[in-house]
């Protein structure tokens, strides 16, 4: 097979844009005899690749006796039957694999023998008999030895060798094992933790320099390096104890990091030459990748997986608006990372019946992921198969709905793949598209991040990063859509924040925002960018030191945090606007600045707007909200307008959501109706020559995605499910 | 109008059984001039009734200031209207309301001027200004001067008088406003926490007599009583530290039933001579309102409130699978309190507009409820308004999405309202019609309330009350419905579990039970009755004490919990039972019993079945689980046919869940599809002359619920919504 390689926009083939489309196919798992069957199968879904993990649990039995020979562990020859088809294969090794395999696809004999080798809590207590800590010494040692084992068998089938490996795989959703069963892994071997010498001690050495200045940042009087414990995030309060959280995540991150970095070392020196990539678990983790993506350098691609039910307790049953507003934001980082946005767990079925991934539901995800920016995807799984006995954690048949049963029979779900194939090879064009947007929200990696590890801290006027990323996506992010803008992210920690002065910029808000990403801000609306800020102006750094870069040069507003019973808020001329958040008003407002918001029973203003030298414009609104009322979407698309705001979409119906992707020629339309009731609306949108094209009154199915370009409806992923079946 | 009464079957009016049908309409947000309209609107929609609140906060502006005359404030007027047109009026003085209102409705000079009457937790911290302490005295004397303005306005109204009051609610959702926004209530002067005198030391010595019990009870040296303080459930391990957990609650519990009682004395002190009634906020916390239900007596009755989505962190956006269970339990758990399951609040609307509550959706959700009991409901709202400057926490405007706007448009919500009246009245004898069960899952009080307010303890064998709840709904009820049968809830705490012998008798079980309903199952099994246990046989009472009659009766089986990494379960001739939440493998089987489930890996016994003298029978399973996978189901139905069951339907789609009403005559099918694909099945059902009817294949739209009976569907509730509007 010829080599598959990226760029930042999209996968490419010959010097061709391709999508990536991809399906996994367990050969541990597929009978043998229906290899070549359902390689052919997803052949005829229009992919060109499949995807399997290799699990060191079926390949080392026993400690040091490997079998790439018995029953169903025949990889290579797997390998040479994709290449016969005419399919690339992404290979993922592990060490870990989850798959619902026992011991998550470590050996037995590792988790049940070597019990000082699993990750453990603050506390020292460990999460569960596979939970190991990535860099323990005795753990990277038997690793060694399985890559040593496995990596050449996979170097021989690589493209760089006419083979069909086109990518391989370190580990699988990584953090995960720890987080999701304990917390970060505290483990002394590992990471340091309570010693002298080790990780975290060293993490703390090379950013304070000294036991004093440790103690200084943390308020501690540690006499000792291994004194210095970290902190349960919960816990954490003032300045010195977040700093000390944060310290730590990162000092975790960083580990990991290092533990990707081990794995591609050794796939390397085992000859493997294609890229090597990783998935992040779901949207919401990707930000923790920063280290890692940045440890792996280039020819790294970091994917995300994008599951909206694997069981009844999942946020919902079908795709939702959060599901699509997470696919977005994740797509949209990933973007960031300089690759194409690759989805490595597209949902192709379900380890549960209950709910059921209906063909009509997961086409509807499939589409509205292409929406925002899918270049690359793999259906999680795309056949169905069975256990080797004894190695299944749900059952002996790993059926999971897929669109190919265990025994071959094509389910309704395949004919959904099906009419994705054929529209990605319809619109070949699009590969090759990206959003054409009307605005941009910023992206805060550290927000993120907060989220899940930081600090968070209410009370006062304290507004924590955490609650500035609820903001940014249950907020901004929900609102622009529901007010029928076509967002883009800028990337707030690079040079991409100047890239398009034309598009009004929104940015969320904490106390805390690093100097770095101030001084950007300060650059954008120097050189004539249109900034709106909500709701805070910062003022500390991301490490809670004094930081007023932004404050100064803003004009140094002073808010406060305000408490109204019954407030009764207009904002951008719009009256009413629902206060679900909180407010801060403005009690010192820079010269030359004029009110936009204002608290109306207690007669506050709650923003102001300012021109600057050279034409930018400043914009803060002390609203912190969580999108519910059309208010909200009417205030946003106000206070955009107030900022240049050139429309690229009319919407007449607020819950439809709508994207754009366009080659700079032709434009393709997306309609999202992401509830259950069918909906009508009017469309129109701005052409790439700027005409605006009228696309009618459409009605839209309940839970599905259209696709509309060059006059007609191209694609409605609720057709092809009009015929119900069991799902 | 005729007095509205009710029995354990439904409501009635001058003998005849009748829903009540009621929508609500707030005099002091409908503009004057559209209250006529706004009653006959609810008139023309199928509806006897409507509900109002009356607000302490509107009514007593300045402490000691009454207004029944201002603006918006003509109660009285308002209720002569109900009476002109010809509909009940449902009456909420509160003292809480809700419903948006600053303070939740109650008087801000309350709320802030008098800060000691707030809740507090149990480090004395209030929760919000709102959060009052119920039975702190300086509170009630406050009360009570506004229940003797309001009440005497009242009984003018009643239908005893000739007029539209048919009932009068005490409060508002009990208990949220302390649990929401913190905890328990702890209040020294109401609650008696850390006193020598009060209810607290007083509950103690009620229940254990002396400080040396208490201290011998909960492990303690107190000195005091007021040095027994109540402890937090999430710091709770021992035995000692659970019951010190669970005693409080039952005193808070006892608290707001005190309260409650207070509350309605003084209507009846006022002249209210109708039935007084109370709302549950959501099918959770009914169980929590036991002492309450009690303490009212007769001519009380308790509802509940059936929301599904009023924002987006809701856990869906549109009715579910989960919706409809814990739709299910709530009425099943309100007919066991004696009473017509009402629900005093049906989802009209939403204070958010995103997710929107669409006329589709609502639709769908109000006949579920149909089909699983309902036999009264206030639609909440049912027309919008305008709040009185100063006292609505949304927006001036109180829209809600309503049936009918502040304006008196009329939307399509009001379709669907019209139509599910129309429905109600062509079929007026599903008023008097029950479930037409074929098996029966057992109610425990103490579980429900458990999962709540208890000590949830993991770890061992120990399988607590909580995780009982767990399986009660999670497992048992959605995978009964899940597998065809159309199951009804016995209350264990009752004669109910002798009432019906023929047909099979599940009950989840935890490590403790209390000795009368440990009794009950073994009386019922000795009077021939059908019992499956799941997953452990009670070692303990309710309390933690030893209590093994029910064990001793079966033949003191032994269990153990067990771990296996790749289970593969056995179970009623089921093979790959999932096993998602644990395993109780049994030690020491009972003579003659035999086994009916097993763990093939490490040939573990999981459960067994034995009969008894008298043709009864247990079967007990040691499994715990959630269900997701068709398996579940088919292993249920397979343990409940080994016990005799007589299915009452047969559908040919798990995911298709079926309810039967019948009269004993007449037979009323519903098909509920909660997904949202369409999906197709066949059905067949057993009428009430045991003849199988074959109602054919049906192709059953996304989110929605189907009615048939004699030979045709009548009602599809995706009907009336197949032209899409804004929702």
């Amino acid at each position: 097979m010829q080599p598959l390689t990226f760029d930042h926009t999209s996968f490419l083939a010959n010097g061709e844009r391709i999508f990536l489309i991809s399906g996994e196919v367990h050969y541990f798992r597929v009978p043998r005899a229906g290899w070549g069957d359902r390689l052919r199968k997803m052949q005829d879904a229009g992919g060109n690749c499949v995807a399997t993990y290799v699990p060191w649990l079926l390949h080392e039995p026993e400690e040091g006796r490997f079998d790439f020979d018995g029953a169903q562990l025949e990889l290579e020859a797997f390998l040479d039957l994709c290449n016969e088809v005419g399919l690339w294969a992404l290979v993922r090794p592990g060490p870990y694999q989850y798959s619902e395999l026992a011991y998550d696809g470590l050996p037995g004999w590792l988790c049940e023998g070597y019990p000082t080798l699993r990750a453990q809590n603050l506390a020292g207590k460990d999460f569960r008999v596979s939970s190991i800590s990535y860099l323990h010494p005795d753990f990277l040692a038997k690793a060694r030895r399985w890559f040593h084992e496995v990596a050449p068998r996979i170097a021989r089938h690589l493209t760089s060798h006419g083979g069909a490996v086109a990518a391989v795989q370190v580990d699988n959703e990584l953090m995960g094992i720890h987080e999701w069963f304990g917390s970060l892994d505290y483990h002394p071997a590992a990471m340091g933790v309570g010693r002298e010498m080790g990780r975290w001690p060293a993490f703390l050495q090379t950013r304070y320099g000294s036991l004093d200045a440790v103690n200084a940042a943390y308020g501690l009087r540690a006499k000792t390096w291994a004194a210095v414990r970290p902190l349960d995030a919960v816990t954490a309060g003032t300045p010195e104890e977040r700093r000390r959280v944060q310290d730590y995540a990162e000092c975790y991150r960083g580990s990991v990091a290092h533990y990707a970095r081990i794995l591609a070392d050794w796939l390397r020196e085992g000859g493997v030459d294609v890229p090597i990539v990783h998935n992040s678990p779901n949207p919401t983790s990707n930000a923790d990748f920063r280290e890692l993506v940045e440890r792996m350098g280039p020819d790294f691609l970091l994917g995300s997986d994008h599951y909206y039910a694997l069981d009844m307790d999942w946020d919902g049953n079908n795709p939702t608006p959060k599901y699509a507003a997470k696919c977005f934001y994740s797509l949209e980082e990933l973007r960031h990372f300089g690759v194409p946005p690759t989805v490595f767990e597209m949902p192709g079925g379900s380890l549960s019946d209950f709910p059921p991934v209906t063909a009509h539901d997961a086409e509807c995800a499939y589409l509205l992921n292409v929406a925002y920016g899918l270049k690359g995807y793999n259906y999680y799984i795309f056949a169905g198969g069975y256990n080797v006995p004894g190695t299944g954690t749900t059952s002996e048949v790993y059926d999971y709905g897929a669109a190919v049963s265990p025994d071959g029979e094509l389910r309704p779900l395949y004919g959904a793949q099906q009419r994705l194939g054929q529209f990605l090879a319809d619109h070949r064009w699009l590969a090759g598209a990206g959003c054409a947007a009307d605005c941009r929200i910023g992206l805060l990696w550290e927000y993120s991040r907060a989220g899940k590890h930081g600090a968070d801290h209410k009370g006062g006027i304290d507004f924590s990063a955490a609650d500035a990323w609820g903001l940014f996506w249950k907020g901004l992010l929900m609102t622009a859509f529901s007010a029928g803008l076509t967002p883009e992210l800028a990337d707030l920690a690079s040079d991409d924040v100047l890239a398009r002065l034309d598009l009004p910029l929104v940015v969320p808000t904490a106390h805390t925002m690093s100097r770095a990403v101030q001084e950007g801000l300060v650059d954008f609306v120097r050189a004539g960018g249109q900034l709106l800020l909500a709701p805070v102006v910062p003022a500390l750094d991301e490490a809670y030191r004094p930081c007023t870069v932004l404050a100064d040069f803003l004009g140094a507003p002073v808010q406060e945090a305000y408490r109204c019973m019954a407030p009764l808020l207009t904002a951008f001329d719009v009256r009413n606007v629902f206060v679900n958040g909180g407010l801060f008003a403005t009690t010192a407002r820079p010269e030359d600045a004029v009110p936009v918001a204002v608290e109306e029973r207690g007669n506050r203003e709650i923003g102001w707007r300012r021109a600057y030298p050279g034409g930018g414009c400043a914009t803060i609104l002390g609203l912190h909200w969580k999108h519910a009322k059309h208010e909200h979407a009417t205030m946003l698309a106000n206070a955009l307008t107030d900022l240049g705001l050139q429309r690229r979409v009319q919407c007449s119906n607020p819950l439809i959501w709508t994207a754009l992707r366009s080659d700079g020629q032709r434009t393709m339309l997306f309609l999202l109706n992401l509830f259950t009731a069918p909906l009508t609306t009017r469309v129109s949108f701005r052409d790439t020559t700027g005409t605006w094209i009228d696309t009618g009154e459409h009605t839209l199915p309940g839970i599905s995605v259209t696709a509309w370009t060059d006059g007609r409806v191209v694609y409605n992923t609720a057709d092809g499910a009009k015929i119900g079946g069991r799902g």
